[in-house]
């Protein structure tokens, strides 16, 4: 098999539109990575990841990829589960904690919500490490035991093992250390191939846009949208994508712990109105695309209501007792640890606070991974003192940052001070949700 | 070091120029690979190797990269050797058995010759496959007793070891699995790099064109041959380079001990008379560029005398014994082989011998390496029975296959049929020298 992937490359590479058999040797090679058998070696596909990156793939062959790394392993199904399956995705951002809301809000609305998450690399956080501060939290279960979680409570939030689209494992991997991450096909495969294999029937996917969102442009983020809907919808199910604003961090909180903080404030009514709107705009579509509401704006009063009625809240409760994790004993515990705040350096508005540099800060303060192998410090990060848009005096702290070394409080903070920009005009306010592709 | 590589590879993706430290980078990273010891992962190499395979560089990172190379280990050098220092290499072509004739003819017109070689992959062979026909023939040597057999006959044909550009072995291994082989700066690297740390002040550069080269369009050669020379010029080398024919295969043998046996021919004054007067010009162009005759016609007459009078085939006798070889227990050898001919499929004339389909016939028939570690059959191989533009009758015998298996046989026959072309016209007799880029 290893024989012909010469060819294979030097097809892509020359701008030729991959076969079905050439793809899906391309994804068994990368399964058998994953596997620990290897059938091609790693250099050999890193090398087609590039050919792909800068030769591109039309949308029928983003498909094939699509549908072969959904293959790769077991598609799962729920038996038993009654209400309409809908699942939540999003392309990374800075602060983005809204899975630890929208899949409660979701099943608070009606839906069965399986979701499997991966960990975070780079400067996205990972939805998992930010549930692994919650004492006792289990994420890893086998297929029948989620099936009881999701039955019994409509919704999970647990880690994939290798039964799901394995493919992905290794393709993400080399993706990320080689440099071809910012792939439309390579994305639209990994995202809907795992979507796919969850075996959910509708998808939202919040696809951010700007500068820490994986591809800042709008017109790229739109077309990923596009080709994200239309792949899922040639599988016959529902998929709707928000795109939304990633120029600065959402919500106060960039970290783990902070982050699961900042979840229960916005499920229990407090925190950022802001954030709290795109969950409910974010559900909301979710109801709709699954049929539990007759239009998008009785969609919208129903995930409105939820949220506002302590539904959610409760649904999350429930959720994560039944996954063992003891949220009394993670609202508890110590957090200490050595801050330094990043001043405003001259009076005026703070016009711009840079997610992508943020998110780097949070990175070296130790709430991130540069490595899949490093390990992570969860009560490490960035609180935003003040928001964007504010009127701010010299001197006054904008950014608090959390760290459990100096070294790395005085990385993290050389970084965050390039991340705020004070001006003499007041900013707009951000919109953000800039369209919705449904 | 491997943490910032992947920013190495996004600049080059990005179609940027590398600077050079990402290249010096980028060289010790192949290095350390050679030597065993991994610094970046060999899928980090290779993506890289793609994304210059299609964004291309430019003179300056050409340049920077060939120099990197060179110095990725042992500079060598010859002391006591008084004569001119003259190198030789071919880009790569079907039936090219010139090393052997063109080293000890430049011998006997007065240089010293300090010809290293590598192995032959793909449809090209490799010198020192076809020498390790001769029963006994050493190609391994220390320094200084490379420096022994450059004194006492002016030549030797050898293997390098990992002390001459040792970046270079897993360059070229990592671009032949990953289809980045024909990439101009890449090229210019790796041949540039290992003359220059060979150590002649003069380099003959036999730049093949035609379907069985590493770039089978002349605008694509030509540009090699003016960077090859540019880069040996910037380094303080004179360097010329010779633009010739590889639409078919050079003489009539193409396997590896039958090319020994051409190459005895031609250097006994028998044999192809179009090989001959090709070695003849490539000789001249070595001795004129050495200083070893004022004008390039008495460098021709030189040559051509230094062939005519055996005194090349003496300086090759010497140079094989002084290797430890035994020609005559090689002439004597065994070559029982099971044989088939490639009959005319109607009568005409012989317009066609394909270079590249003969050249991937051989390596069918175990005369050609398509894995690092396939074994070769010396004695398989092809002969060209009739020459192209010769008139043939239907069934008349124009190739001559020579395996050691029915199975080998049948692969190469039915490749090797797809090599001849009858047509009603007679053909223009080719010119194999195309150019000379002095």
């Amino acid at each position: 098999m290893s024989s012909n992937f010469p060819n294979i490359i030097a097809r892509k590479r020359n701008g030729k539109s991959l076969r079905e058999g050439e793809l899906r040797q391309f994804v068994e090679a990368a399964t058998a990575l994953t596997l620990g058998k290897e059938t091609v070696p790693a250099y050999q596909i890193s090398a087609l990841l590039m050919a792909i990156y800068l030769r591109g793939m039309d949308f029928k062959e983003t498909l094939t990829l699509t549908r072969a790394i959904a293959d790769s392993g077991q598609r799962l199904s729920w038996p038993g589960v009654e209400r309409p399956l809908v699942d939540k995705h999003s392309t990374g951002g800075v602060g983005d904690t809204l899975s630890l809301i929208v899949v409660p809000l979701l099943a608070a609305c009606g839906a069965a919500v399986p979701k499997l998450s991966g960990r975070g690399l780079g400067h996205t956080g990972g939805t998992l490490d930010k549930l692994s501060a919650i004492p006792g939290l289990r994420m890893e279960f086998s297929p029948s035991e989620l099936n009881d979680l999701l039955r019994r409570n409509g919704c999970f939030i647990a880690g994939h093992g290798p039964e799901l689209a394995p493919a992905d494992a290794t393709l993400y991997h080399l993706r990320d250390v080689t440099a071809t991450v910012e792939s439309l096909p390579l994305v639209v495969g990994s995202i809907i191939g795992k979507k796919l294999a969850a075996g959910a029937d509708s998808f939202v996917i919040d696809v951010k846009v700007g500068r820490g969102a994986l591809f800042p442009s709008q017109p790229k983020a739109l077309r990923l949208a596009r080709w994200l809907k239309r792949a899922a919808e040639a599988e016959g199910r529902r998929c709707v994508c928000v795109i939304t604003d990633m120029s600065a961090p959402l919500g106060r909180q960039i970290g783990n712990a902070n982050e699961v903080d900042e979840a229960l404030d916005i499920l229990g009514g407090s925190g950022s109105a802001e954030v709290a709107a795109l969950c409910v705009e974010l559900a909301a579509q979710g109801v709709k695309a699954a049929g539990l509401a007759e239009s998008i704006t009785a969609a919208r009063a129903l995930a409105s209501s939820k949220l506002a009625d302590g539904s959610a809240r409760e649904v999350f409760g429930k959720m994560i007792a039944a996954q063992g994790g003891d949220l009394t004993a993670f609202l508890r515990r110590g957090k200490e640890r050595l801050t330094a705040a990043v001043p405003a350096p001259r009076s005026g508005w703070l016009r711009r606070l840079d997610a992508l540099t943020i998110g780097q800060a949070a990175v070296a303060l130790g709430a991130g991974r540069r490595r899949l192998d490093d390990e992570l410090d969860l009560e490490a990060g960035v609180e935003i003192v003040t928001p964007r848009g504010a009127k701010v005096s010299e001197g006054e702290p904008l950014l608090l940052l959390r760290a459990n070394s100096e070294e790395r409080l005085r990385e993290g903070l050389a970084l965050a001070a390039g991340a705020v920009t004070i001006g003499d005009e007041q900013p707009t306010q951000r919109q953000l949700v800039r369209r919705v592709i449904r």
